[in-house]
């Protein structure tokens, strides 16, 4: 039964069986009239997702793709652009913009900790000849578990003017984001997150303020042109050949979402990130995330003195079938992970929490895995609305 | 029953049930064991279809995706190459040189007609001072139904010394392609043509040569970086979370190509191929292509007088659930087309055939349906190993 998994890594991410069956349709003219539809009915459900009346592109490729376009479609080689850097994918998001030519200064935070809106609205302030072109940024850092102020990071560029470009790849869908109330001008996100779809597509929107900039952006792009696109989105079609699976994933995932309510999406991941702290804390396990800004998608734990996070997530995929990610970057031998978004319910995060208890104990840790259910279950069945 | 058709374009292909089935497959962590076994065997299939012991780069994305990767991965800005253009798809390996600065130099020849390779030979003649870098071709140009001579054509290139990067999108595995007894460079297909797959993936192979020219490669990449998928390969990993459904599809696909043979697979595209054209003969038909060139994937038909493209291909969809192409580029107006590449059988083609001579005497045009189906008839039973 080795393929009897619980897949609970930071994507790709368990995806429902109605949409695995649509993923499975047979195949149409992507230039003919049933995408056209098909396209259509994707653009109303992602705009609610996003919380925009901007254009969103889809395209074929995984979320750094997206994060990609997000850059090439709005800058130019020399442009100075404020990367603000709190995991590997904010280095991941300036490593980009480095290479096809930005100037790229760098404001670095600790890992485990958030963005410090002060200290980007003391250096914008500084930059009173407005060199800064663009800063970027990542909602919910995937590799520490930690999420930014979005909302507070977008009003300090929003008063300095400069664009404001987003990795929202892991937050889009399971927690808020406004695009159009907080003027985000890219919005980079990706669908085996909390789209609850298989990898293979991704979606940017691009404000007004971002259409002006791709006027002039010089970087060089061509399977990522927005510009184009955005021309064949026009006519309901896709510039290259899409990943139709996917495309059809999403319109059965978005209806998912929609039956769902985004809110009360976004209330379930409170829940499911709260129950796992609290198991973990109940546990004795340390998390590697500053509490305040903890991420309800993803979470970072440190491996309890004895063990090593490849020990932990060994025993939990060969003894329970349970999948955990382990760490990123410079984290690999420091922490594991657990993705707790997407198609994720109460019930496989109780199961999460059994098996890492048991198995820590085979490893072991003393941990009281009574007392972790018992914090977790009344996370889970806390007034679901309550805000984070 | 609008659903019920026949797709007979040149991509998206139509796409067997286990396939398909094999797309809806739970997700898995595309950084654990399971992926590394599922690469493990895709690698094996496509080095076979290939027919190379070069590394071949899995990515997710469309066609031109790949096309944009082989010209990233060997060249430097201001290097100077030549495009040999005989349609819209060679064009679109021009432009994707032009845009990452190559110093582009255009070989046009007359749509309809192959590469000349007396021309290309006598050209590179000429360099003596070997300023060209690369030269870039079309194996199979979908937009007019023509076939380069690939062997021809990379033995002149073998000749000069240049690297030789051949969009193979809709002829791998239709079609015969030798990488590495022709000496071929880089090769870029996808998943959605002769594969039998459903778009979204897309696949790169790299000779010693544009490795070596990799190193000193300067066009912009990142999420198209080679190197990076290379590395990662090598882990049996991908850099960037890869499209599972088309991966699935993928092993499923080359046990489907292994169980025919691709030899055998090439032969039943030539029987398709050639039962097109002697139907189309028969029935008064003009093709775009130049009889000596003409491709086993795709056929390009002139509208007969008093008829428009639009016209036969909307009542063959309405009418028939026949799913044929339009023109591209210049050729919109003039030519629809017929894919016949992948998927495909016998009963497919007599059915698309039928469905086409009833269409064309409703619109006016006098055919003479039994005898097309006769040609077509003769042709699916002849030979099958017979050399087009």
């Amino acid at each position: 039964m080795r393929e009897k998994q619980l897949l609970m890594i930071p994507g790709p991410t368990p995806v429902a069986q109605p949409v695995l069956r649509a993923c499975s349709k047979p195949m149409i003219n992507h230039r003919g009239p049933e995408f056209a539809e098909l396209q259509d009915e994707c653009n109303r459900g992602l705009a609610a997702a996003f919380k925009t009346t901007d254009d969103i592109l889809t395209l074929t490729c995984s979320g750094t793709g997206a994060m990609e376009a997000a850059v090439v479609n709005t800058l130019s080689p020399g442009d100075k652009v404020l990367c603000l850097v709190i995991g590997a994918f904010g280095d991941r998001f300036a490593q980009i913009a480095k290479t096809f030519g930005a100037q790229v200064e760098r404001m670095d935070f600790e890992w485990g900790q958030a963005v410090d809106e002060r200290k980007l609205a003391a250096r914008l302030k500084q930059d009173s000849a407005r060199e800064i072109k663009a800063v970027l940024v990542t909602h919910n850092e995937t590799s520490t578990g930690v999420t930014n102020d979005l909302a507070a990071i977008a009003a300090v560029v929003r008063e300095h003017g400069a664009l404001i470009l987003v990795d929202a790849v892991s937050s889009l869908v399971a927690m808020d984001l406004r695009a159009d109330e907080w003027g985000l001008d890219v919005v980079a996100a990706a669908s085996q997150k909390a789209f609850m779809l298989p990898p293979g597509l991704a979606f940017v929107s691009m404000s007004a303020r971002a259409w002006d900039a791709n006027t002039t952006a010089k970087m060089h792009r061509y399977y990522f042109d927005l510009q184009k696109a955005k021309e064949f989105m026009d006519k309901k079609q896709t510039p290259w050949t899409p990943a139709l699976p996917q495309m059809y994933g999403l319109q059965e995932g978005l209806r998912l979402i929609e039956e769902e309510g985004l809110e009360n999406c976004f209330a379930r991941h409170r829940r499911l990130g709260s129950a796992v702290r609290a198991a973990c804390a109940a546990m004795g396990l340390k998390l590697f995330a500053d509490p305040a800004h903890a991420s309800n998608a993803v979470t970072a734990i440190l491996a309890p003195e004895g063990t090593t996070p490849k020990q932990i997530r060994s025993l939990l995929l060969d003894k329970y079938g349970v999948v955990l990610a382990e760490g990123q970057g410079k984290l690999k031998d420091t922490v594991f992970r657990i993705g707790h978004l997407g198609y994720v319910n109460e019930t496989d995060i109780m199961t999460t929490l059994a098996a890492l208890g048991a198995g820590l104990h085979q490893l072991g840790p003393k941990v009281d895995l009574g007392a972790a259910l018992d914090a977790a279950h009344r996370e889970l069945t806390a007034t679901s609305g309550a805000q984070t």
